[in-house]
């Protein structure tokens, strides 16, 4: 059984043969997720909730810090709600689950499980906001959410999913656009702070934006096959939602005005976004800030006489880690030898292994394994120090690598042949000018399958701004930055 | 504006005059619930919301400490796996939400919104679990789910609620009839030191456990209005739900074996148990641990030049208690006059005021009023810890009135006439003896509208164990519970 589970442990299709393949097994192998009896929707399981909850967790201190509050509507939204905004039901309808029969009956109005809150939202919002006094109102759910889709992947797109929703109302139009943007910075130091993930931000094209925004503005991080990866969005809602539920305040001088509103949310896939961006053939790789379990400990022994040497000293240093705040386990299981216990773990993605033998302990130190790579010996003496260090560097190498990796494969003032290329071959991210036509936007992705995935905010964007439309050469409005998603 | 509020803030109706009514307007003036335009559905409002969160911290941890861990499983099921179970489906299909169509097409098997979700995670175990080194299986969920409710009511019975659902799956029947007596003591624990709600623990008759349990334990607790309110259960499930969905593993020794199982949870009902336990005719009255805001600092004013002096002192001090971990804001609002936030912040349930004029400042002191009653003036020096011991002494005093209050509304050793006059009269708890006939159960019902809420655990029974049945005269066969009950 012990050996079996190590041989099985060690099948993960390498990323050069197949990747799909590989980002499956690894999520199988780390015991993160699995498909689940209903169609589209996965099961999370605890390895991969843990890391979700972490997420929620560091996510939800930062929204509070900011004066955000969190509530929960409901589930089921009247079908009639969804259309009263234009945008909104042309976007979502196709997508939505529908109860038509509950409690024995055919319902009245049917039901939608809701794909998004906008509309159940707002029609809470005229209630309770009358007077200019009463804005602004900073609202976030976490919630599930059903869309049904019709090609689903665990993760990166599920019928149902968890995820966080923010929804904003304020006086003014400036500060509305003022609370969208600081949500793209607390995101961005979300991604990169705990995912280690760099991101690229800026408003999407017309033809990309949430239905019923004035404007979306997104994350996009690359992933280790080349493809961007839309990470979070936040909404400028204008006034399309307050209008469509007729939510009005008096302002200090007595009129009546509608709000100007947000939305923003990020979603499980972002655990998704973790796996791709860092792990390797070996399985999965957590940055610590976001691992379940941060170091494990294995004892090595060969008697008896050596397990009880290992073991209780084993437990010591685990007591001392997690007294330090570090989140640390010891694998004593009998069942298994030490390197089928390094396969296991390797494949789960735990950082930071300590092997403690008899010998390492004569000579008062351990071997500390990075799962990023690295073995070496270190003292016992001052080992929370230690290990608390090799796990804000390994999150730091994490950021870096995967900038790195990103900008080696990123591609300025790129040409038209130069696209075609690109994306026939490895992919990227591809910097050009762009017309500002949604023709041209759609032409490219018929013939390179890329898409526009921002406008770049300034920081992102090219020394040198683009002057023509890298696709039609007429003069350029903005840069834009192309790659395939997922 | 303000005084109009002011004076709203006070409209709430007596207990003594109508406790329907009393309930409804406390959760509405304190903002902790809506009604929502979805039939049966409720929308939890920041201010409830965060009491949810308190609590389900404090129950988290309390689980994970003893092992289990958090996943998450589909929120539609199948329908057919419902019927897997034979009561399960008898117990639950008439008060299913169903899925008929998404993405708009009819679905080949409708789809049920989770009513609860021992199949759908039935159905995932039998993969997950081969050997007896697979066991024990100890999972958490937090979650939504639809129960089509006839009568509904904010908080206490919602067609949609949130609650934590925990699974475990063991080797033994003895394991699992552990498991689901540990739970018992967990929730005891929590409804005691948290909510600071006294409760009485034991199983459920055959008639009141859960579909597709061999036993449920209850915990119940007495409300103001003398009704019983059942605030958490506990199911041993026997090996039902492994045979249903073939749930085995493989022992020691090689054969094959069902495994044992348990489901338990409490649900946002417990807010609603919060508020009806504790609160008095002014509005909210929130056990300090649980309350989302413990201490408001409530500055006083007459002058431009005396709101300065007393404003800079109420920052500090609210640092230096937020500082010490106690949730505390200062009222700094202008459109208020002391005296409205007073009712303001009384109707919320904050546990403690600190009341700061120039005049206390002047003698190094603040005026410490409790929500429970009194007020009187304390030093300056050491606020810290005098806010600290009073909120430790209201958490107390809150559960010793509770149950006291409970005592008084308590009858031993009653009789059939007695039971009668009681449930026709005050309400209460009634301990009798039971012969234990299911027509005697109904029976009482019938003509009292009181059921048997538990057969105590024997640290709740009477001293002198009763011999008849109080309804019928048979030999007792347990001591019984009677209440008329939500």
């Amino acid at each position: 059984m012990a050996t079996e589970r190590a041989t099985e442990e060690r099948q993960i299709t390498p990323r050069a043969e197949d990747f799909a393949a590989w980002y499956n097994d690894v999520v199988m192998r780390a015991e993160l997720a699995d498909y689940s009896p209903v169609r589209g929707c996965m099961v999370i399981r605890p390895r991969g909730y843990r890391i979700w909850e972490l997420m929620q967790r560091a996510l939800d201190d930062m929204f509070r810090e900011t004066g955000h509050e969190n509530a929960y509507f409901p589930l089921l939204i009247p079908q009639s709600f969804l259309a009263k905004e234009a945008e909104h039901v042309k976007g979502f309808a196709p997508q939505t689950a529908v109860v038509t029969h509950a409690g024995g009956k055919e319902l009245e109005e049917p039901l939608v499980v809701r794909p998004t809150s906008e509309t159940i939202i707002y029609s809470m919002l005229g209630k309770w906001i009358q007077s200019y006094r009463d804005l602004p109102v900073r609202l976030n759910q976490w919630a599930n959410v059903v869309r049904w889709e019709m090609r689903t992947r665990l993760f990166l797109r599920t019928t149902e999913f968890l995820w966080q929703e923010g929804h904003t109302a304020h006086a003014t139009a400036e500060e509305a656009e003022a609370e969208a943007r600081l949500i793209v910075s607390i995101y961005r130091r979300f991604m990169e702070e705990w995912v280690a993930l760099p991101v690229i931000t800026g408003p999407k094209t017309e033809a990309e934006k949430f239905p019923g925004a004035d404007r979306t503005y997104a994350l996009e991080g690359l992933m280790q096959d080349n493809r961007a990866l839309q990470a979070g969005t936040s909404h400028n809602l204008g006034q399309n939602f307050a209008r469509a539920f007729d939510v009005r305040y008096q302002t200090p001088t007595g009129e009546l005005e509608y709000v100007w509103s947000t939305s923003w949310g990020v979603t499980t896939r972002l655990v998704g976004a973790l796996i791709l961006a860092h792990s390797d053939d070996r399985g999965l790789v957590c940055p610590p800030r976001l691992a379940p379990l941060q170091v494990v400990i294995v004892p090595i022994w060969k008697s008896d006489a050596d397990r009880a040497a290992v073991l209780e000293p084993a437990g010591r240093l685990r007591d001392e880690l997690a007294g330090a705040g570090v989140r640390v386990q010891v694998d004593d299981r009998d069942s298994l030898k030490p390197g089928a216990k390094y396969y296991y773990w390797e494949a789960r993605g735990v950082p930071l292994r300590l092997d403690l033998g008899p010998r390492d302990l004569a000579q008062q130190q351990v071997v500390l394994a990075r799962r990023t790579g690295g073995k070496a010996p270190v003292g016992l003496n001052g080992l929370v120090d230690t290990v608390r260090r090799a796990l804000d560097e390994m999150q730091a190498q994490m950021l870096a690598s995967a900038r790195a990796r990103r900008e080696a494969h990123s591609v300025r003032g790129i040409t038209r042949d130069q696209l075609v290329a690109l994306m026939a071959g490895d992919g990227g991210l591809a910097y050009g000018g762009y017309c500002g036509a949604a023709s041209c936007e759609q032409e490219v992705q018929e013939q390179t399958k890329a898409t526009i995935r921002v406008l770049p905010d300034p920081e992102f964007r090219s020394a040198e701004a683009p002057v023509i439309c890298a696709w039609c050469g007429r003069p350029s409005v903005a840069e834009a930055v192309w790659a395939k998603a997922y």
